[in-house]
Formats: structure tokens, sequence, C-alpha cells
């Protein structure tokens, strides 16, 4: 099956698979769109949360616009990720490293969809600039301008030319300015820097509704150097067709629904409204560069692509959690050398990003050395100076991405006192639990990311040994035999589906003596009085 | 409204409210009853879980019971235990604390249902003995003999006749022999060392479907000294009525389905098939106590009682969770006199004993002190040598029952260094994590309950405080009026049903600048060009 040729054809493909929810009532992008796509993060399970698009837009000034919303299309759960990248859920971080193995270059090809309407020059504003499409409001009460939010920020090197493409947040402080807000160590920001250096603005296209692959490729965290429009070609599985800008010579997806064109400024920068963050709280007091807008194209009757993020879970730790989980596997399976990792998972409660369950599994039935457990553990730190925060090392029985199935480890795998170990001189970023706010004036470059040598606490992190030690004695739940049976007249009774959490069967974990074994033999024959008598045999005053 | 006269209205009352699943289909109660009843702890949502009563029995050589089996009827959740009480599920913890301040003697009756039927004497196995009931096989594959599990043991203390109810397990050793399997600090168990000391047996009757009530009680740990039987009135709002033992002056519920009488042995003890416990693991190498028959008392076509216990979450760690709760609010409020504390939550993934989070309230407006909140996590460790384990402290807008909520916390509110102690000191019990499995000639009392004197690696336990040290920026989430907006537009929509989450909506937690304040309220009449001038002024080289 061919690759989706647009975000259109990947929206009829969710619609087709009830995943997506079209609403064709008027709804007001500032004060109702993302209140009502919230709702599923916080009031449906997983399964049921889908893609939404809106086709009938208003704003508080009764404004109505000729474009639509698609909001959370992308990763509004596990298994809509999966679509699109075609492939299982189960089956999505091997797509991952197949495309960091086998990136594709893009296609140039003469023009496409995206062309077909251009603003640019003196017409640049003849239909309103950004302000012709339908940018929606997030954080609704707090934040106070709308938000630019799924853009892909399309830059080349100014020394390598290589393509970078990464998401940033934009507000709309106007029809022809709109901000980045990159953080310190974002790969953007190396190239803007080297412009700033030159005393030059970067070129950038922000592209809105690629196919999926664009939006997967820029949320995560691609190794520097590689060109992230060969790896979106990676994941299609063929290679992306793109178009050059019309003022500059930046490559970006043919079939997008909009390109904005412009220039990033290294030269001032502005303040940001409060900023809902993944975190779960508004940040205040950053700085924003400012993207003065040169030309826009756009298919006709486009769609806007809108995240939703701030408090998780949402679409974006979604979408990041995923990123992460191949990041972090393939940095411990691969660069350190672990193959003992099996699976990693990062869950939304922390934002995707602060909490970590490392699952690992032994290798040719030898029991994985205590010792690979704590190089994995501590291994995990080394590839960001913020996350994880609490790592949690389980066995492979264990479910890692199910908090019950985790914590069942922690509480009976793991001693507070000996399998433990807090690991300071970690920087909290925008972690409130590290230092108390500053008022504005109070707030210099050290405080706006405290770290252990600027907080007045410092940060830290938090590393956990829950893995067995040694043998123990079996799971105290029916053999699998039993509950396999118990399923049948389960579904003969017309009872509810069932989703079986792990471990839903009583396994052997080394420790199952020979006596104990013969009498749940005899006991399985219904010999009762045989085990009555062995056991009896040895009793004891 | 008056409370239950017996189980069966109790059954009447879930059958009415969709919370009883009756099974007439014939079933094996040793190979699939509880195998069924299992996969709703592994594969259904709590919400969906419910009673089972099997109405026609059968075993593995063939052999039909006249007897039913009501299986998971008092805590196959939340809900179903509240329906028990009489009460909504928020109003549990009060209702307990009630029954304390206000216990109800019982009320002697001349006799009962449960006297219809007597076998004794030479007549005691006339029917079986206890085989004549349908008891349940637990944790199939690995136990050795059928379990009696939801056994209200009623013992009267030999110096000052105060009525003891408890549940321990028991097995099915022969017609006229079961068993006791008491832990050490056990109530009954100081009984029992007292009647040793003379050289009697104890005297015990075991107690098999009274009232929800008398399973409650008999499962949770009330203060020594207290009549039971009074508690028992006390959650009932009226006095239950008692009869006389045929073969002892211990008092019994009249309306019990099953009563039986005999002698607990006091001078010898039997080794214990491997029996699955809370934990989620098979115990091994346990004495028990002999318990021999002397009399039967039985309604006609009784009905069984049997929980569904051993790896949780189970209808045991529901029962025992929400008792725990209640003993741990009341000791940490009224007797170490902190009123800020809210609620205490114990989760099923612990065996609802290991991990426990403690809510606490800011009163008066004023922030609770964090010497406050660590003298509630210090204190948390007093009323056992055992449990909990990891003790978790958050603020009032967490959900305490949530994981992803608490870890939310733990994420965003802690900082491992500063927040973190490890208490070492501790008792392991049953938990491996502490010491390896030792064979049955290596174990010896030290061995048997391993504690952090007779462990090689002793046993500890990890308190947390995950409570804001300071003020924070505002919860990223639309603020409620939006949220509220949206829900009606959900339901317009058709959507499914929501079920909201903590938290749902975006509040203040102390910091929110003015400037920030003004922009959002420009923001929501849309007046964004003055929000992007109020910012745009403050740009900065």
């Amino acid at each position: 099956m061919a690759y989706y040729k647009d975000l259109r054809e990947y929206l009829s493909f969710l619609k087709k698979n009830d995943k997506l929810r079209i609403v064709e009532r008027e709804i007001n992008k500032d004060s109702e769109l993302h209140p009502l796509v919230r709702w599923q993060f916080r009031g449906l399970p997983e399964e049921q949360r889908t893609g939404f698009l809106f086709q009938s837009l208003t704003d508080s000034s009764g404004k109505k616009y000729h474009c639509s919303v698609a909001s959370a299309v992308i990763g509004a759960s596990r298994e809509i990720y999966a679509m699109g990248m075609q492939c299982a859920p189960e089956d999505i971080h091997k797509r991952w490293l197949e495309a960091y193995r086998r990136p594709l270059e893009p296609k140039l090809v003469d023009s496409g969809p995206v062309k077909e309407v251009i603003h640019w020059g003196e017409n640049l504003l003849e239909h309103g600039g950004l302000n012709e499409f339908a940018i929606p409001m997030a954080t609704n009460g707090w934040e106070g301008l709308p938000r630019l939010t799924a853009i892909s920020w399309h830059t080349r090197d100014p020394d390598t030319g290589v393509t970078n493409i990464g998401t940033y947040n934009g507000y709309l402080f106007g029809p022809g300015l709109t901000s980045c807000g990159t953080a310190h160590n974002a790969h953007l920001r190396l190239h803007l820097e080297r412009c700033r250096q030159k005393g030059i603005p970067l070129q950038a296209a922000a592209v809105i509704g690629g196919v999926p692959a664009v939006s997967m490729v820029s949320v995560t965290k691609v190794p520097f150097g590689l060109d992230e429009l060969a790896v979106v070609g990676g994941i299609a599985g063929e290679p992306l067709e793109v178009v050059k800008c019309e003022t500059s010579d930046i490559l970006v997806p043919a079939h997008a629904e909009i390109v904005i064109e412009g220039e990033l400024r290294a030269d001032y920068e502005i303040p940001n409204p409060a900023m809902g963050e993944h975190l779960g709280y508004m940040v205040l007091h950053k700085l924003l560069f400012p993207f003065e807008v040169k030309c826009i194209t756009h298919r006709v009757d486009p769609i806007w692509h809108d995240y939703i993020s701030q408090m998780p879970p949402s679409e974006s730790s979604t979408i990041r959690g995923i990123g992460s989980e191949g990041t972090m596997l393939n940095f411990l399976k691969n660069d350190c050398g672990i193959p003992q990792v099996k699976d990693v998972a990062f869950h939304h409660c922390a934002g995707a990003w602060r909490l970590c369950v490392i699952r690992l599994q032994d290798i040719g039935g030898v029991r994985t050395h205590n010792g690979t457990v704590w190089q994995a553990l501590n291994a995990s730190l080394s590839i960001s100076p913020d996350w994880p925060k609490i790592v949690i090392a389980v066995d492979e029985d264990i479910d890692p991405w199910d908090l019950e199935s985790v914590f069942w480890a922690v509480c009976f795998r793991y001693q507070p006192h000996r399998d433990s170990r807090i690991i300071q001189g970690r920087t909290a970023s925008m972690d409130q639990s590290s230092v108390p706010y500053l008022e504005e004036e109070e707030v210099d470059d050290r405080h706006r990311f405290p770290t252990s040598m600027s907080g007045p606490q410092g940060a830290s992190a938090q590393l956990m040994d829950a893995t067995r030690k040694w043998d123990y004695t079996p799971v105290a739940l029916p053999k699998r035999e039993y509950m396999e049976r118990a399923r049948e007249l389960w579904e003969e009774l017309g009872y509810p589906p069932l989703k079986p959490q792990a471990p839903w069967y009583g396994y052997s974990l080394g420790v199952w003596p020979a006596e104990y074994a013969r009498q749940a033999e005899l006991a399985e024959k219904g010999k009762f009085d045989q085990v009555a008598e062995m056991l009896l045999a040895k009793a004891r005053r």
C-alpha cells in the first residue's frame, strides 16, 4: 500500500476506521474548539479518542472562515499514531529504527497543490495574511493570543545546507508576524545562532498539514545533521515530493496544506503571553524569536492543522512519548550496547518526558546481571540534562506502559534502601518543583532555565531498580489453561468484552518445589484426600 | 431503610442494580469458578465488575451440589462495597467512623434460619460434613486443596468474653477438618495463645454468609478489645440478631447461611499447601492451626460465600484497601491530631497495603506547613511493622486514587534529593524482595517472617513529599467555564459519555501576575491586537 499522498487522504482513512469525528456545526475557534477536543483527554479512555475535523469555524467577532481545522489527528492515541505510520501499534519502534537505517532523499517536483494560491509581495495581506486561517486559541482563559501548534519549521543549516524540521509553537502577533519558541538546545536554534553570528536573519518555512510522517519527524528529536526530509521518506517508504519555496531555496512538501515563508529574526526577541506547557502548568517570562512573513502559499479551502498539548495526557504527550521511547531505546540498546533492554515506556502523566520505565529481558535464559540493570538506569540520564526524572527498571513480565503493573513491581521487587539512587546535578527546566516563581525583574538567563547550579535547591533524578534480585514463588493467578478455558465460558455467557491486563495467568518465577508441584497435580485430578494425607503426615506439635 | 435481613436480601438488591451476574449453567467449582470470576479483575474496568451467584455446581468427580456459591459479592468494586453499607461510595469512611462511635450490642434471639438444618454428634457427617458445600479451589493449578475464603471466625476472649470476628483462610483437609491461617499479630491468635497457655483448645465458630456488615467488620482490623458484633450493629444502624451456638456459648448471626462449630487446636500445627496471597505470589512453608469440626448448622439450600483474593486487584484488595484507608485516616486525623489529612488511598497494585497516598488539605486558607506533611508521612509507619512501604503525600487538588494524578504530582512537585526519605528497620513479612527463598529445612521462625533484623538485606519504606512547596503558575487547562460550555457541546454532538478525571479545568495555584491576567482578559474579548501591542512594546534586542 502506497503511503498517504496528503493529509486529506490520511483523514479519509481515519474516517473510514472510525477514528475521526467530523464536526459540521459552527464552532468558535477561540472559545470552543480546544475545550471540546480536550474533553476526550480528560474524560474518555484512550481507545475512544479520535481526531477531529471542524468544518465551520467562527470567532468572537462573528467572522466566518473558509478554512477547516484538523485537531488531534496525529496523536489522539497510540493506535492513531500507528495508522499514520501504516503499521500495528507494536511495530511503531521498529518502523522508526528502519527509517533511521534507510532514509530516502526527497523528490523535487516543479509544482504541487500547495501552490494553488500564492500571496506575496504587496499582495501578501490580500486575504488577511495569517488571519485568513482559523488559528485556534489554546488553554482558553489563560493565554493571550491564538497559537500555531502543528507547525513544522523547515530550515537549512547555513553551513551544510542540510534540512532540519522541528515543531515549535508560534503566537499570532499580527497578519504578517508570528513567533517561534525554541528551547536552547533545539536544532533550529543552532541554525539561528549561526545566522545571528553572521548578522543575518534565518530563512524559514512554516509548513502546516503535511503527511503524518512530516509531523512525526518534526516532533521527534532526530539526531542533529541527519536530513529530516529523508527520514520522512524512510517512514513513508517512498520519497517525499517537495517543491521549492517562492522566496528561498528551502524545500517543502508539495502536498502540504499551507506554507508560510519568511525570516526568523535573531536581532530582537519578544515576550510570550502565558503559555500552557506539557508539564501541566502555564509558563511565563519566556522570550520568543519573531518570524516576519514574506509569502503564504496554500491549497484551495485549506485545512489548518492543530495539536492539543499542555496538560497531559494530550495529543502532544502521545507523539512526544512515542518519539522519546524510540530515541531512548535506540540509545540504550544500540549506542550503549545493552541488548537486554527490550522496551522503554514514557508516561503521559509526566508530560511524557519525566517518568521512564525500562523493561529488561533475559538473554539466552541467563538472568540479566544486576550490574546491567544499573548500567541502563545510569545511562538513561545521558541524553538530556532534564529528562527523565524518575526512572524505573522492571522485568520482562511487567507491562511498562501500565502504571498498575509497574507499581506492583515497585511494591514487591524493590527495597528502597537497597534499590534506589538519587542523582543530583540535573536541570529542572520548566519544572517548578526546583525553584519558587520569580518576578519578571528577578529573572535572568540563569533563572529562566534553573539548573542544579542556579536553583536554590537544585534538581535531581531518582533511579529505581524494581527487577527481581532472585527467584520468586509463582504469580498467584490460575495457570494459563484455566484462564483460557474460563475465557471461553466468559464469552459463552455473553459478558462484556475483555481487555486482558498482564499478568492474566500465573507462571513460575523459579521457585516451585517438587512437593508443592505434586500436591497441585493431585488437586487437578480431584485427589484431595491424598493431598491432605501428605500434609497431615508433616503435622508437628 | 432497614438494613439487609440476610445475604439473600442483599443479593436481590445487587441483582436489581445490575451488580450481580447469575450463572445458571453448570460450573466446575474446582477448575472453572475462580478463573471465571478472576477475568473481571484482569480484563474489565472496575465499574463493570459485579458479584457472581453460581446456581449449579459440580466438581471433577461429577458430583452435583445442593448449594450455590456467591463470589465477589462484597468487594467486586468500591461501588458494591458502598451498597453493602447502604451509602454512597464517598461516604464509606464516614460510615466507618460512625460505627466506631456508635456501636450497637447484638440482640439475642431463640432461633433463626441458620438452625434450619443441624448436623452434630454422630450425625455430623450425615450429609458429608464440609463436603456438603461447594467449596471452590483458588489459584487453580498451584494450590492443593479447596479453600475456605469468606469465613468470619467468631471467638470469645477466654478472659473477658468479648467477641472477636476475623477472616482467615482455611483449607478443606477432610469432611470434619479444616484449618485457620492467622498472622502472628491477629486478634484471634491472641485468644488462641491464651488457650494454649491454659492447655485447652479454643472454641470457635466459622460463619459463612452473614450480612455484608459482618464480612466488612471481619476483614477490617478493628481495634483489639472492641466487641465486633456491636461494630456490625454500628454499620447496620440496628442490632444484629444472633443465636447461640449448639456446642458453645459463642453468638453467631441468626440469619447466616452456614455456621461451622468446633475447636481450634493449639497443640499441633499442619503445613499449608501452596497458597496464593495478596502480594501476587504463592506463599510456601507456613503452618496452620487445625480446626476440628463438632457441629454444622445451615439454612436449607445454603449459599456458600467465597472471596476472590490473591493477585491484586481482587475482591479482597478492595475490601482490605477500604478498611486500611479508614484505619489510617482515623489514626492520622484523630489519634495523631493532624486535621490537614483529608483522605488516605491504598492501591490495589500494592495488595492494598504497601502503597499509600495521603491527601492533605489547607485549613483556613493557610498552606499546610511542610513540617505537618512530614509529621503525617513519618506517622504513617506507626500502625504496622510492614505496611505501608511506599507513602506519597499530595495536595488537595490531586486525586489520591488515580495513579496518573499521583505521578503527575511526583513528577512536578517533588525533587528526589530534597523530598524523599528512606526508613530502615521495617518488616518484609511475605514480601520476597527482602530475602531470597529458603528451602523448608532452612526456614525457622526468624525467616518465616523476615524482618530487618533477620533478613540478609533488611526491609525499608520510602516516604515521598509530592506536595507543592510554594505557589505555582496555573494548571494548563482551559478555565472551568470553557470546559463546562464544551461539555454541553460534547453532549449535543452525541459523543460517548464522559467520566471527568481531575483536574479537568485550569485553576490558579497562586502565581498569576496582573499583566498576564490582563492579556487573557483582552483575549477573551477577541482583542488580540491589544495583546500583541502590549507584548511587542516589551520586545528587546
